[in-house]
């Protein structure tokens, strides 16, 4: 645990819903943000890969998460994803999140050119963190090689922390591969890591992460906050096997579609299960088996205040 | 060759030059463009791969093109890049383009999310195409695997080309995979095919082919057009070795900083050099290097009117 953390817990890269439009559905997107905060969730990553975040045009970005702070969510708990191909506009996400206040940003490295080299990157983010020159900034390198293709390396990582010390505060893993994760909170013990998974949850907090940034958090965020609130207690273990043995039976679905799916069946809300090309929704019969499947083995289900 | 083709011959991805504040320069642009329509280039692509397309932002790419435009260049010789990770930004400029009067796009499909399926790539242009709405969109859809990773399947060229007979024209091929632009080739008689690499230009016209879009024809698309112009006479194959062999030569360097380092010291002006991250420059003895080898082997020059 870090000493003035800006973010630990639980943190949900909230999934986006679509109106009948096709556009953001700013009601249901806030309703959903709200819920997650009120049933276990520290903070929210809005825009992140699970968020359908790229699939967001660079206004429509900008206008949901004005609405989010317009609704009365506290900005220091959002740390939206501002990384995009280009350099001019993560600038622009990036300094209209600092201007909305967010407690820091999500920044994947520029991704449409594969392999570029540790000086081309190092200079991008240079690049960035020297134009929006602001303080308030707190960036959190995304790491997901297995969207991204293009990642961090430890070098890079450590050159960034020590060029821009008070802004390059931490890195969500989502390389899916704790070796990696083990790695860099063993070489950077001062960097709030989070692992991309709660699969990693309690190794990592065990070995100094700050909790973890999971596409479950949407439908299950309160069982690892259990496993956060008692990681040193004497029921860790158990607890994070529960968080596990969940993770990997919704894992057997597509990730977004399944996430949708649920939240549709549970708010009885046909609407929530849409996904923006070129994602499509679950096929009803898979929805049915997944929610099935789900309350079965793991007594999985979601409790709105709202719902009938 | 098709009947009342859009474009064919040979269509440069147009470099794109930086200023020293790091903006995209108008002037080296516009007269780069200018001198290839002069020397060889039939057409050209901005905001292509080698344009460093995705590294320029949402409106600089449509400031570019206006620029472009308004320099007096005619439009229909444009195909600039349009495709983005986002519905919402690929329609928008799509529509800019169209509205510019451009003689057709270059699309990318999605290219965030990986291996989406086959409906989801469909409805993304599906929905690109009726969105815009407009006769004048001519598609070129742009399958570059290698950088993108997500690309067009035959049967999803097929379904798009059904569908919109009269929007879904063509199609560049940067697969470098010969057997897949012939399968192309032969499924699709009717679709506009350009190879990616001039390598396969000879090849391609000689199976219906219509030229071919590269990078290196930011400075050697004078000979490219040679073969172009003679592919059914009997020198074609001699002059089809020419460029292949200056192809492979410069293939032994970055792609992006070798050609802006060839421009660089041809024009004698530095600035031209420079790539914005996380491309970087060719280091000066590299660039040197580069320079020497292709004019003692290949007898490689460039001759801009205007240069001291």
């Amino acid at each position: 645990m870090k000493a003035n953390p800006n973010f630990s817990g639980v943190i949900a890269p909230v999934v986006t819903p679509w109106g009948d439009d096709g556009a953001p559905d700013f009601d249901r997107f806030v309703e959903h943000c709200e819920w997650l905060l009120e049933n276990g969730c520290t903070g929210l990553a809005p825009f992140g890969t699970t968020s359908e975040g790229n699939s967001l045009g660079l206004d429509e970005r900008m206008e949901v998460l004005e609405d989010l702070v317009d609704s009365g969510v506290d900005p220091k708990r959002l740390m939206p994803g501002t990384g995009a191909c280009s350099l001019t506009d993560t600038i622009v996400l990036t300094e209209h999140a600092v201007e909305m206040g967010c407690g820091g940003v999500l920044m994947l490295p520029p991704f449409y050119y594969k392999n570029p080299s540790e000086e081309g990157l190092f200079r991008f983010f240079a690049e960035v963190i020297e134009e929006v020159a602001d303080d308030d900034l707190k960036i959190y390198l995304y790491h997901i090689p297995p969207v991204a293709q293009v990642g961090f390396s430890l070098p890079l990582i450590g050159r960034l922390m020590k060029e821009f010390p008070r802004t390059v505060v931490g890195l969500k893993d989502s390389s899916g591969d704790w070796s990696n994760t083990k790695a860099i909170l063993d070489a950077y013990p001062d960097l709030e890591v989070f692992p991309g998974s709660e699969v990693f949850l309690l190794d990592g907090l065990r070995n100094g992460a700050s909790g973890c940034i999971s596409a479950t958090a949407n439908v299950s965020a309160a069982g690892m906050r259990r496993v956060f609130d008692n990681w040193q207690g004497p029921d860790a273990d158990k607890l994070q096997d529960g968080v596990t043995a969940l993770r990997k039976a919704i894992q057997g679905y597509p990730m977004i579609p399944v996430l949708k799916a649920l939240i549709a069946h549970y708010r009885q809300d046909p609407g929530w299960a849409k996904a923006r090309p070129p994602f499509t929704a679950l096929p009803e019969a898979e929805a049915a088996k997944a929610v099935q499947t789900l309350a079965d083995a793991h007594g999985f289900k979601l409790e709105f205040a709202e719902a009938a």
